[in-house]
């Protein structure tokens, strides 16, 4: 294991962090908030450990899928426990539990809270708040390997260990090329997200932390509400955004400097449209009879399915009293998640789909035994390993969930809480059913559970196995 | 495909359930109930109509794969279509639906019932119901084989098709002393249950109806109390025999022709008597408070945790009143199943083995990404085809799974009762949570629901390929 090189990234990502934290202390500068100093404080105290740690470079940059899978696990438990700071030390999130709650779920993007009434937050913690599902979508060491120049090593590595999905392309043979563009594209659809709330008549300050909220995929809203105070117009085009970041980013890349023919050629994004298409027409007929009209009950329909299959978990209203058809499809839609190598969380549709693929091709073993049949994704042929992988992937997942369900069920809550509200961390959504519907919160929870749920978030953020491997007792091992 | 020998084995099947039905024939004559001319007329008329499917023999009789999973879910759909019509017939119960829905369940080992006064049926009914568990249980292709000579053909592969488990080993190269040592061990061991409780005061007909039961793991009682009423001795009789119809039979044939160390090596077994010790050992605790004492806690929770994982389903109390805790752990316990090679049904002990192996082996190949570790179960190497095809038959059973779910919530009915009611049938189990919790029943199901899990519990015994491999339009082709 080389330890140096894992020291001297999380040195940068502390750095990083120092120089993040800057941000909300102009926020709290701006609206005169007293939170300013602690803000500041602990954007030198990140900067200055940082800086300790990165002093001296590591000889030996080389590193492997193992450096960097321990590199990703460590650099977001650093990111979060520096992260939780502020709300702890400024007392607006009095237990430290809590504190690091909100702050993996804002950096996992998964936008479940532990505050009854988020209105109470200053302006610069809210800022923060968002902020952390801003970074946390793209990834922090995919920004990292975007900015510094780091010699040698494998860096796919870290973008393997980061990125979501079961597999990573770049985009472009240099890495920190391939890091560039995807901040920028994500930057520039950001933007243009906050633009056009802005112009639609929103404040300023929700267009900005709603934009952060809906690229990141991660859910934090400003109001208790989260957007069932704002115009159709404006829950259309959070909708439209959600969608938009929850297709795989490559998508994009063709777009601007290929042909827009393959870029809708990419079959999980077809599938992605077409689950969305299908899941709203489902709750669409299910809802009409208690809206007001059909535009309400397609507002209502859309926005939710795209709040959820994106994983991103804001709501137009509380989808906890609706039917039980619409519920199944909502839980689905937990798991499906977005394409991989967008902000989204989930199982991913490509998982979903190579195993779909998988089955059709073990019963046509049944018919022909002898035949080999290749499985094939984008016209191009899948190879074992990858396929491999995906089972274990999701049979990790099931382990993962299962084990979590019943940690969380020594809490004495009924048996929908604890499964959606494990879904909703370790798929990165926000809000599930029952007691964690989106008209609740998860501050309830007994310690231990926010525990697991913690573990949750970033073992899903992650894709379990970065974060499972530090427990592997081999890795430590000289 | 060759339908010829489809046809004759299907006769060969419908014969022997004409055979069959002369049992619940004479139980009628016993009892001098009126059900006796039904019972008498539908053994002839199925007696008859095997007899004409059977009279030429096909030319060519060589199948495969194909052709044994084919034989396999027409022959299981046959027995089920003519062994509901004595229920019907008889007007005892009045909807076919119901009938088909009990039947299936019966066969399937399920125990999931529509009746709500199960002390309503006539005797000869109430042995017929539990005389399919019996035959469920081991498998009627399995008994077929056992006793008729099919000469040429692969008849390993209805073995396979029928058999519950990843992998069907022949205990002896030839297939039909294979299925006689099988039907022999599960004849010897029925008949010393039934011994044991008629011994214990139990009267002969519930002794016989109830270790039929327990053999098939199935869990059709005759008291609409299923075990309650029983003697804590007794219940202890049937908790040790459904966790011995549990275990893999290879375990008994090494047992009698080899050695007992070798029988005791099986991993699986281990892991299943673990999973049983461990999840009673969870459930005593958590009940213990609720219990007058100690013995009568753990009486309940062995009883229920041995019912659950064998996937029998035969209850001594309302567990749907347990804590979440004790609800989670039998939930999981309805997932992981018996043994592979057992009469049990759920995803099965192996299964959940190879899943974890694959897991390991995989964070392992994180640090050495070159090395190739082999997964080892029972010392002996696995092949990828089978840890692939494990993978791929979980995938299958979670899609399958999902996919009721959804259509079942257009009942209305809460997420758990939907939940459980398909985890009761598509893993054979029978009671589930809530609504269909063992002091309930499965007949306020729609229709389209009650086809919904009739179609999985056929699924779930046969292992979904066969079943599945019916809607495949390339397996119709000449």
């Amino acid at each position: 294991m080389n330890l140096p090189i894992i020291r001297y990234i999380l040195g940068h990502i502390i750095k990083l962090e120092g120089l993040f934290l800057l941000l909300p202390f102009l926020v709290a500068l701006l609206y005169r908030e007293s939170t300013a100093y602690t803000y500041l404080s602990l954007a030198v105290a990140g900067f200055a450990i940082g800086f300790l740690l990165t002093r001296r470079k590591p000889e030996n940059t080389v590193f492997y899928l193992k450096e960097g899978c321990v590199t990703t696990a460590l650099s977001w438990i650093a990111l979060s426990l520096l992260g939780c700071l502020p709300f702890y030390f400024t007392g607006e999130i009095p237990s430290f539990t809590d504190a690091l709650f909100e702050t993996v779920s804002g950096f996992t993007t998964t936008g479940a809270s532990i505050l009854s009434d988020v209105e109470a937050l200053s302006h610069s913690s809210l800022f923060w708040r968002s902020f952390t599902h801003w970074i946390g979508g793209m990834g922090v060491l995919v920004f990292l390997l975007a900015i510094i120049p780091l010699s040698g090593g494998s860096h796919i590595n870290l973008l393997r260990a980061e990125s979501p999905g079961p597999s990573v392309g770049k985009l472009v043979p240099k890495m920190k090329t391939t890091a560039r563009i995807l901040y920028l594209i994500y930057l520039a659809m950001t933007i243009i997200e906050i633009l056009i709330l802005f112009v639609s008549g929103m404040p300023l300050f929700d267009s900005v932390t709603l934009s952060f909220g809906t690229a990141g995929t991660g859910g934090f809203g400003v109001k208790n509400s989260s957007l069932a105070d704002y115009t159709a117009f404006q829950q259309w085009v959070v909708t439209i955004f959600m969608i938009l970041f929850g297709i795989n980013f490559n998508a994009y890349y063709l777009l601007l400097f290929k042909s827009i023919r393959q870029a809708f050629k990419i079959e999980e994004v077809r599938w992605y449209l077409a689950i969305i298409a299908a899941s709203t027409g489902v709750i669409f007929l299910e809802i009409l009879d208690t809206m007001e009209n059909g535009f309400q009950a397609l507002t209502h329909a859309a926005f939710q399915v795209a709040s959820i299959i994106t994983t991103t978990g804001y709501s137009t209203l509380d989808f906890n009293a609706w039917s039980s058809v619409c519920k199944v499809v909502l839980v689905l839609l937990m798991f499906i998640g977005a394409c991989a190598g967008s902000t989204g969380g989930g199982i991913k549709v490509s998982r979903i789909l190579i195993l779909f693929k998988a089955i059709r091709a073990e019963l046509t073993s049944y018919i022909h035994p002898k035949s080999i049949r290749r499985i094939k994704m984008d016209d191009k042929p899948l190879e074992d390993a990858m396929i491999h992988s995906v089972n274990v992937y999701i049979a990790t997942f099931v382990i993962l969930f299962t084990a979590s369900v019943f940690v969380i069920s020594f809490d004495g809550h009924d048996l929908i809480t604890n499964f959606t509200a494990v879904a909703a961390t370790i798929n990165n959504i926000g809000p599930g059913l029952e007691l964690v519907g989106p008209a609740s919160n998860f501050g309830f929870f007994s310690p231990l559970s926010k525990y697991v749920m913690i573990f949750d978030m970033l073992a899903g953020r992650l894709e379990l196995f970065p974060l499972l491997l530090l427990f592997h007792p081999r890795v430590w091992k000289a």
